[in-house]
């Protein structure tokens, strides 16, 4: 996987410093960085260092003054909760060579924030109303710690609280606009990620390598997201508009080397692709899935509305749930095995008559990691779709362990009800 | 959520520096920190610093000098493909003061990876087997990106491949134990997660108050992994029966406080446990879902060895689905709704009926955003779970959104079927 690197030193640049404990011992993945680091880069400032310290004066102080001597704009997270360990208001006001005051704009949230709750307010939380002064105060509109921002000479240092949900809600309502403010017009980043199923990384690496070449003021990314690759452009511009046209001719090159292989883009997913296609056509569809386990229902279930084209699904684990409920001959079982082309064309087929469904899609397959045989290993996964005119059938045999099997194999399916479409 | 730091300083200490443009865009979560935080911490290595930095030569240069300062053992991931941007090699050698030589092990492992596989090596393959002089090479069982270790006076320099599953395995097949070998007998670190369901976090540190406050020797962390709750003890010691006395200690003390909250512990998950009690009652199960649309059979069969008890499931998302697969009388559906706890019950009846099998579980609600009135609104689910002799009931009012209504759901009712063997 790579992300081409272009020449954008004109952007302004930004740092972040995540503060836990949890960080440092591997308890807990940093999320909020990334978060941070891609809604900067859309209104044009980028990230060049990420930093994750435990809750220790030291090490706090020493990647604060570190970061200011590099960038002028610093994001810290963490550390401004009520508890004994969080000390990065503190060590922020050493730092900064402020002092620590009660703030009565944020004494006055945490009450009424307690009040609304009908709670006590525990003598901890008035901890987080001590701010070093000269501060903006950043509101927290879901949580007790509010952050804050303090200008050091140029530069700009926010400190924010280190629960996701808080961060991501005080960055769309204050931080960005807080900084698109202070960088004045300046640049705008324009990107749009393009969804691949289908395509290995490297067939895609050569079918775009010549889009890849001839870019120039324009990033270009790969993304494996298995079982699906992403392909993410980015653009800087002056202006909106023509930022904007040069990623949908970027986007529109790789189209025409990569095709139907493109399922969707951005926010857009697999399942929610497939629901809005029989939505469209007025379809419905009934599922009968053996290895996937319900994974192929709970995917398309999982998009809200769903209830309009998804009326069914079996999960028919047993031989026995085959025949009662999906009207598979026991025979046919016997003959040709629970795994085979011929059954699953029968459970497409059975799921779709019985719920009469316009479509019918069927999974049977070994997941592992037991029950594969030198005839029918690990992997082997037959899926079939079938209308009122046919039924289509399709044989895999996915690589990986029993999670990704089931996962590339509800992904398979998907993506056969998606090409249905195409036709 | 907090995690307590006890004054571990004779502990090794360890940095981690991830390098890649795709880490500090935020196209990229860095998954590997935490993995590797972890694993150090397992055998008594605590990480100060985590940073990321892109892939250019300024930022890895001084990233690398500045933790040379401060940590005896420093772990590098990213940057060792094959592709012009992947440049750490290099930067390795120029900021260690030693010649990038090619390293005929590494020639000969890539060379044969290429060809087994069946493939035709690419040239810049070739540039993977350069490596700085006096190196160790660590062999990737999995990738054609060996990893090395430079020995810097008394630090020690992993240099290692960012791709996720590539580092998992050369983190437990070699680094551990070079650094097992490394720091000698020294400190054993001991942990144990025990992880919760239906207490909240700050109920949860309450009950166990007491608990953590004697605690000396011994650091507690709350990690909400939501709907769940971990718990984690991690305990040091120069010997290891000790050490696994002190955290089995304080798990009593936990354990007597939360009770049966605690489903599992470590690696357990909820479905694993669930697995395990109807297979040691040679027990078999039919599940019926209406809101969580597949997600409990899902769970279920992500269990390898499932099909022993996991007979069948029944996706009933229509109410023609409900009437034709699990026997619900139209006219029930009619008066009472099918969100009600009437029908709740009928479905854990009827599919445990129509499935003979021994338990049938059953889930139906409002998952929204949309379809919740003021009677029935969204986050409304009844459960139900159904034996020979009787039908349990629970209503619920889960809070969040769509998806977080369905998970809790999905747990809420896995849960049921642990408690019905706890009676």
């Amino acid at each position: 996987m790579y992300e081409s690197k272009h020449n954008w030193n004109d952007a302004m640049n930004a740092e972040i410093i995540t503060i836990g404990n949890e960080l440092v011992s591997g308890s807990v993945i940093d999320t909020n960085s990334s978060f941070l680091a891609e809604r900067l880069l859309s209104i044009g400032i980028e990230v060049t260092r990420i930093t994750s310290v435990g809750d220790n004066e030291l090490d706090i102080t020493d990647s604060l003054e570190s970061a200011l001597q590099r960038s002028e704009v610093i994001l810290i997270t963490g550390g401004l909760g009520p508890t004994p360990d969080d000390i990065t208001a503190e060590v922020a006001a050493k730092t900064l060579g402020r002092e620590l005051v009660i703030n009565e704009e944020a004494l006055d949230w945490v009450k009424g924030f307690f009040k609304k709750l009908g709670l006590e307010m525990s003598p901890n939380n008035e901890k987080q109303a001590l701010i070093p002064e000269r501060t903006e105060l950043i509101m927290n509109p879901t949580g007790t710690a509010c952050g804050f921002l303090a200008r050091e000479k140029d530069k700009l240092v926010f400190f924010l609280p280190g629960v996701p949900r808080e961060l991501v809600r005080m960055t769309d309502e204050s931080i960005l606009p807080i900084l698109q403010r202070e960088k004045g017009e300046g640049f705008q980043f324009k990107t749009t990620t393009l969804k691949v199923f289908g395509l290995g990384e490297s067939k895609i690496a050569e079918l775009i390598k010549d889009v890849v070449q001839k870019c120039e003021s324009v990033r270009i990314g790969f993304l494996p997201n298995y079982p699906e690759n992403y392909i993410k452009i980015t653009a800087k511009g002056l202006d909106y508009e023509e930022t904007s046209t040069i990623v949908s001719t970027i986007e529109e090159e790789i189209t025409k080397q990569l095709g139907d292989y493109i399922f969707g883009r951005d926010d857009q997913t697999l399942e929610g692709v497939v629901g809005d296609l029989l939505r469209e056509n007025r379809d419905t569809i009934a599922v009968a899935e053996s290895c996937t386990g319900g994974l192929i229902s709970h995917r398309l279930t999982n998009v809200p509305g769903s209830s309009d084209y998804m009326m069914r699904g079996i999960v028919a684990y047993s031989n026995q749930a085959k025949t009662d409920l999906l009207n598979i001959p026991a025979s046919l079982i016997d003959e040709s095995g629970a795994v085979s082309s011929k059954v699953a064309e029968k459970m497409a087929q059975g799921v779709r008559e019985l719920g009469k469904t316009t479509l019918g899609l069927a999974v049977t397959g070994i997941a592992g990691p037991g029950g594969g045989t030198p005839d029918k290993p690990v992997g082997l996964v037959f899926i079939s779709l079938s209308d009122k005119k046919e039924t289509v059938l399709k044989g895999y045999n996915f690589p990986g362990n029993r999670a990704q099997i089931r996962l590339a194999a509800s992904h398979a399916a998907l993506d056969l009800v998606r090409r249905y479409y195409l036709k």
